[in-house]
């Protein structure tokens, strides 16, 4: 207990902000060596650089049969020449079965305190994480260490909050006494909160810390063993994320089985064995919809999936259109569009924007939307660090495609970045596009790619942004207007199609960010995913309630 | 508000119980004069016989094309000659979604006060729906009474409490402050519980009422419309249900198609057809496996339901093994093995039970079995109201093809119900089988079928009980054993199996028996049904939380 009484003030905390969704952060966003310490930015850099062409080592899961690994730093274009213990399979399978039988009988509380602690350890490292993390996906610096560390902690934090919440929810015992006129029955009763078995957490390229600790730290508190298995593009995140976790268990007296990497090995991709083998009970996965969907139709298996999604951007009537312009500007940017929350279809109507000086016509905004972007992009001390590097060559080559598929406003450049001479990057696409083209914008187009869309009008634009998310998903929503009913109109209808909606953010705060403890992150409601960080569902599928009762010994 | 004011307090004492889970009943299960009126007992009957040969005209829903009706009482092996109103599917699921954007716009205490408003008009025909209930699906009066009545009706008050606090879960909004250093940002938040659509609910044959109403009450909790579809052998218990849901909702100034009722007409079943159908987003069911797999299998649907499954007795160690085998072979006299909660097979190890007197031996265990069997069925004052008839001519049939199937130790008769010289009646056929014969009793026998399994010992009759909870599902256990580590063991593995377990039930008191606001009927997490009545999950998913934000207007 000496751990859970540690975070015990914490954890309270923590399911306090669950319920009353205000702000709520327990670990600081910001990389200041005021908060983590003068030497923490530097110190990180040199971890990271340490595990450069070297085997990653720091894993206590046995049974590895080789050392893999492919990462390419998007801002080197050079392999990291870091390699992982490659456990086959069934090994890993073996290994969690055994630690699931003791993992499972682990009081809540004692859970609750060895996960905790894991994060704690894990905030000791975010700066390397945060390398690591720039140099498997091209994320900017600043996010690299936001996602990746601390909203990452904080979304797992969230994920512990729920799970001891939900798991408390009813009571481990009750006498029930039924009167029955001349006598009463009485029973006592117990329940149990039963953990579904082995969970598998499959990770994308792009989020690779961020996307999977909820799930992973969901499995975890709610008794089941976890398997994490990271994108083969971005695993020294998840591995450094793993090694803490296994350290911190095995510190206490657990079997650091309970949490195991998992790696793709040279020759063949590993999620399906996993995801298919009988004892995997739980499968969390974030990534493309095609595999998503075949995971989400796998027999006896209880599966969460961020899958991918069309967000749109209702344009109806705005108090500014400069700072509009400016906003949607930068959240396309924002790491090159390669969030999924990121901008992609802008509808307009066709007879302009409404603004306090008269309509803005769908040109006058095209032209905005153009010159921001420029903006953005031409300032070279801004740019690298907002836009990042391109992380896949196939968002690259995206780019020209689509630069051929409508009429072409703005032209997709390279950006120079001053620090890394050969990255990956790309300036935004921006297209008109008629609303007939719905081949072409009804679809995801991952990178920064803004589909800027002529509609009748504003009830053609909420039409088509419901239709889309309802049909193709959606996990983000940006609109503007000045009108309480239209704005009513948008939530409600929005809300139908399960998309929540940013209205009318200027400024410092842009509809591509998600908050921990307030935002839910996917409503699980529409094609985007199924599953939703962190609603009660999230974690109630993660076991079983089953009671048992006796006659009361009196 | 008034209606919500009325019931205020009897729903924050069913949200406590929900939570606290001992022993609580807001309908008395008491057919008592002095509880129901002196008068109400009669009333009910002959409100029932009105019915009889005549179509039922108490529905406020319009579109009907035609009237059809197939019941027929067991008790007298007659058709009701009832009819009802046939309407067709897009003529049902037009009405439900234009009901569905009234309904889903009520705020959640006007629905809760409608719902229990409903509860208490249903209330007054408690003995209606009693004779209803036995002329349909054979039980005796008492248990037609109570599951169909008071206890059904204390099930959808849970679902109503359940949902009404989950749907409370999150701050309909939040004012959500991020200090920045320099500044802040700040939004204001919303959260909406977003209803999914309209919903299905498919009754079976034997608790027309019990099984369907917390389907159909968690439903209209959560905004969504519903669509009853009675299993045709039992239509009338559920007819009056929403007849009166109806009337409710229309004094209330609200459309009655709300909540509909759909009959299958003369030529088709139209299960599938509901089913199926686009708008249709969320199906409640219970009844035959391979229709509940069917259903489980359909994309975009939020599907609960509750199946079939082999429910075990493990014997293993007893104080009285005469007050066991007594509780036991009421357990399975009850309505005729019927309920889906009933025994049927009885684990033994070979070298036989413990008892304070050594050890009861396999065959004198079966003996005792056999005894206490033809003590009750051989008590005729008592025995017609326990055994009731049996619904379907199926389960009758079954009876002869099990005798063929193993050792017969006794033989099922025809009981005398002297009320009833015509009813379908059948006392208990009990075989003595083989621990290898798994082909025989590792499937459902529905009916009363009692299996006595000689196993090597209770290891042995934990892991075949086990198994087949896995494998075929069970809804309920029980377990006789003094020892407290063969206890946990049993407890242990059949909660790994997600089936709770009676303990050394003795007396009046049954494994059959399931208490709303304290048991969790089905656990959703074995095979015999993926919905638990109540559990939060059995709510949560019949909503989707989307939120919404925008800067602060300071």
């Amino acid at each position: 207990m000496e751990l859970f009484n540690k975070y015990k003030n914490l954890l309270e905390t923590a399911i306090k902000a669950v319920h009353e969704r205000t702000f709520f952060a327990a670990f600081p966003e910001h990389p200041s060596p005021k908060i983590y310490g003068e030497t923490a930015d530097e110190e990180g850099l040199q971890n990271y650089e340490s595990h450069l062409g070297k085997q990653f080592d720091e894993l206590l899961q046995e049974g590895a049969t080789s050392w893999s690994g492919s990462e390419e730093s998007p801002y080197l274009k050079e392999s990291l020449n870091i390699t992982y213990p490659v456990t086959p399979v069934e090994v890993l399978i073996d290994n969690s079965e055994k630690a699931f039988e003791q993992w499972r009988k682990v009081t809540l509380e004692r859970r609750a305190g060895i996960l905790l602690e894991s994060l704690e350890q894990i905030k000791k490292r975010f700066f390397e994480i945060a390398y690591a993390t720039m140099h498997t996906t091209g994320q900017g610096y600043m996010m690299a260490f936001q996602a990746s560390g601390p909203h990452a902690a904080d979304r797992a934090l969230e994920a512990v909050a729920a799970g001891y919440e939900e798991l408390k929810r009813f009571p481990r015992s009750a006498f029930w006494v039924k009167p029955m006129g001349k006598f009463n029955i009485q029973l006592e009763k117990e329940w149990r909160a039963v953990s579904k078995g082995i969970g598998v957490v499959i990770g994308c390229s792009t989020f690779p810390t961020w996307n999977s600790v909820p799930g992973l730290f969901a499995d975890l508190i709610t008794g089941n063993t976890a398997i994490a298995k990271p994108h083969p593009g971005a695993v020294l995140p998840m591995a450094i994320v793993v090694a803490e976790i296994q350290k911190t268990l095995n510190n206490n007296g657990f079997d650091p089985h309970v949490c195991q990497l998992a790696i793709d090995n040279e020759t063949a991709l590993i999620s399906k064995d996993l995801a298919e083998n009988d004892k995997v009970k739980v499968i969390d996965f974030t990534g493309n919809s095609e595999f998503g969907a075949y995971l989400e139709n796998l027999k006896g298996k209880q599966v969460f999936t961020e899958k991918t999604g069309v967000n749109s951007v209702i344009l109806d009537s705005v108090d500014d259109i400069d700072k509009v312009a400016a906003n949607l500007s930068f959240a396309l940017c924002l790491y090159s569009g390669q969030m999924c929350t990121a901008p992609q279809n802008f509808y307009v109507p066709e007879n302009g924007i409404s603004t306090p000086e008269g309509k803005v016509t769908f040109d006058e905004f095209a032209e905005k939307m153009k010159e921001h972007i420029q903006l953005l992009t031409g300032n070279s001390k801004a740019a690298p660090f907002v836009l990042g590097a391109i992380q896949n060559e196939k968002t690259y080559k995206r780019l020209a495609e689509v630069e051929q598929s409508g009429k072409l406003l703005l032209k997709s450049t390279v950006l120079d970045n001053p620090m890394f001479k050969n990255a990956r990057t790309a300036t935004p696409v921006v297209l008109e596009v008629k609303a007939e083209d719905k081949d072409l914008y009804g679809q995801e187009l991952f990178g920064p790619i803004a589909l800027i869309i002529k509609t009748k009008n504003t009830d053609h634009s909420i039409e088509l942004a419901k239709e889309l998310a309802m049909t193709q998903g959606a996990i983000s929503c940006g609109a503007y207007t000045t009108d309480p009913d239209v704005k009513e109109k948008i939530a409600d209808q929005m809300a139908l199609a399960a998309t929540p909606v940013s209205f009318n953010l200027t400024g410092a705060i842009y509809m591509n960010q998600n908050a921990g403890f307030s935002d839910f992150h996917v409503t699980g409601g529409n094609p985007a995913g199924n599953a939703s960080f962190t609603n009660p569902e999230y974690i109630i599928k993660r076991f079983t309630w089953v009671g048992h009762r006796e006659p009361a010994q009196i």
